[in-house]
């Protein structure tokens, strides 16, 4: 597979595409760029996303974590407290995603127009 | 939210979330690279991408057709034949893709070296 002039292997491929599931997921973008300002306690990221499960936030924290875009702190409280804030890898993935973040900003009503015609042909 | 330093209302920055999930889904992005240098069956598709199933690539090519990164073309033969090929949309979109791809391909080591801390923490 070619990416611009770079031919890539496939198991690379592979990987960049499975990482790309990750961080191009839309929970974990909001996630990222929450934490952009600042860390962010689990209640604080559940309040502010509104939408979203408890499941879900807490299997994309988890992703986050895993991959080392997020850092997870516990302290030792009554209840415990766990906070979260990026990484090093975490701050610098935010300018490729603010890139297609702007892009998809920029775009989003052609994506909504596409998205109409396409329901309405097959109502 | 803020993106950079512009103030996004929180409907338009889910519509962003949610493009970006369809966008930066591990199955799309492979569909959409692959069709850069050519329109494609529905069978070649399935033959590059070899581990998809068809009901993940069935429904990873209605999602990007809806928001309007590929079209459809359906020529009657038989059996019939169907074509998908990316819409100026799809090639514009490459771009700020191209960006976070090569990201993840010069951060894929990193990204799998915390994979593997994340895991030995948790055997």
């Amino acid at each position: 597979m070619r990416l611009g002039n770079v031919d890539i292997p496939r198991e690379t491929c592979q990987l960049v595409g499975n990482i790309l599931g990750h961080v191009g997921d839309k929970w974990s973008v909001l996630i990222i760029v929450l934490l952009r300002e600042r860390s962010m306690r689990y209640s604080e990221l559940e309040r502010q996303i509104e939408t979203v499960s408890k499941k879900m936030l807490t299997s994309t924290l988890r992703n986050l974590e895993r991959d080392g875009f997020i850092s997870r702190t516990v302290t030792a409280s009554i209840p415990p407290r766990v906070d979260y804030k990026l990484t090093d890898l975490g701050r610098e993935v935010m300018e490729p995603l603010d890139v297609l973040a702007r892009w998809a900003l920029t775009n989003s009503q052609r994506i909504v127009l596409a998205r109409s015609h396409y329901d309405a042909l097959r109502d």
